[in-house]
């Protein structure tokens, strides 16, 4: 566990990478910066708020430590008796349609009993979805993959459109990217390899998410904005009904609202609503699916 | 079993009856009716969408039956064969910040070996609080409380406060109102009575918020509207994080957008919103508190 502490540095660092780099590209706004210590182990929340492109964001650090419980004990199927995890967490929301709603997450996790793992990833939630650029983000996410192990993608590629499902909608959250979790060092992958694996997310997030708000440019419709709306309050049932981070959170007394920051500004739902037939919210739904092979995509 | 028939007749003759009352309220828009027919039962859900003084609001009537699961039997420790529930469900949200959401359920759960009970209730979720009308609105819930048994009120006051609360936000949903469950005839009451509590709470509910729609003459200010939607928030964070029949509906294969028509038009989040000292706000937050006792308030 002792190398920890140098991760949650580097972790920190990133932290604020992130923040000024998408400072930059919103060009108005700036994060602020709420520290908080509990007894658990601390963290730095970033907020950005009502900015140019980024109408409402975060990005946050945590290094916690504490006794490994039962409960853990029983989900996790390891035994020990401390442990302690890092992490960086954003999303960030624009205001444009145009511009998706991201996602990134990188941790580490670490028991006394000198087992550790990785977990984490990117993904993309446009309000309406431009194929072109979905095969480009996808295409972005496995070059980063790809540097480190060719199963990555593939599988965390997979993870992802079953992570981000809801199935009470039957709908993918948006149009995912990888995700994974538990990820040992072990004689496939060295601790280093995915250190560097987790590092680079942290690194091209801004980068990927940079070119993406230059569609702020985009002007649209009251159409459009409403869609996004609705779009948005599926990105809330998800949080609050699907997402297992969320519910450990709340469940686990956490700090309220650095958990909820992730919630948009604002979201909308109407009873029953239909898609018009060859509608750009029809096509949108249409898109809402697993196992879209992106890679492949081929512009017609 | 056998007059759970009727009951469920009596339930939809009621439906009916708060459509046609909110109706006349509302003054604009009328209730669309969408009949939903499953293999577990059938149902009515009728919503009102951009009324005059309803934003968005659904009565909706459910009868199903089934086999009794090893899940129910654990979660109700009771033992049968099979089941069947009817009931009425409403929730509706004005467009004016100064006029409260309501909610209203009523329900009876028979199984096949004569155990059956009510649950049910009534509450208020004020955006602003306004103590004269929720002091006003516990007299009346009290009043129909009292026509059929002394401890109704006190007992299920206090169920409504522990039950509508969110532990992560340490606040009450609104100023509560009754809520009760596993309410079986006994010797303490007969099923007559029970059903006449159930009765009259669905026949005073459109009363009820007849009076409060009232409240739709009165201007607001773009702040009291703010504030709306930040309480709109807490209201789907309830619903989808603590309330046990939207869990249950979503979890067990329900009709999601009858499920989820609880959910406000529009909602938001503010990250770590500070109420100002003296505010209007500051002073709905000091009423989201269990315990109070609004029959005993004394206007100042």
């Amino acid at each position: 566990m002792e190398n920890i502490v140098q991760i949650a540095e580097t972790f920190s660092e990133l932290q604020g990478e992130i923040c000024r780099q998408i400072e930059n590209a919103d060009g108005k706004e700036k994060f602020s910066s709420d520290k908080w210590e509990k007894e658990i182990g601390n963290g730095l929340t970033r907020v950005i708020q009502k900015g140019n492109v980024i109408e409402k964001g975060a990005v946050n650090f945590s290094f916690v430590r504490g006794k490994f419980s039962d409960r853990m004990e029983n989900i996790l199927g390891e035994k020990a008796n401390n442990y302690a995890a890092t992490g960086i967490s954003s999303i960030l929301h624009s205001g444009n349609p145009w511009v998706p709603t991201i996602h990134l997450n990188v941790r580490y996790f670490a028991l006394d009993n000198k087992v550790s793992w990785f977990g984490g990833g990117i993904d993309l939630t446009p309000s309406i979805i431009v194929p072109e650029e979905a095969a480009w983000f996808h295409r972005n996410i496995k070059d980063i993959c790809d540097r480190f192990h060719p199963g990555f993608y593939p599988d965390f590629k997979k993870w992802a459109d079953d992570y981000y499902f809801l199935p009470h909608r039957n709908e993918t959250r948006g149009i995912g990217g990888i995700f994974f979790d538990r990820l040992k060092p072990c004689e496939k992958y060295e601790f280093e390899t995915l250190m560097g694996f987790v590092v680079d997310q942290a690194k091209a997030y801004p980068l990927i998410y940079a070119e993406l708000m230059k569609n702020n440019t985009k002007p649209y419709t009251e159409k459009e904005k409403r869609w996004q709306a609705l779009r948005r309050g599926r990105y809330v049932e998800f949080n609050l009904v699907n997402d297992r981070g969320t519910k450990f959170g709340l469940e686990s007394n956490g700090n309220t609202e650095s958990i909820l920051v992730s919630l948009p500004a604002t979201a909308a739902w109407e009873y029953d609503f239909k898609a018009e037939p060859g509608s750009f919210e029809e096509k949108t739904m249409q898109l809402l699916k697993k196992e879209i092979d992106w890679i492949g995509f081929q512009a017609k």
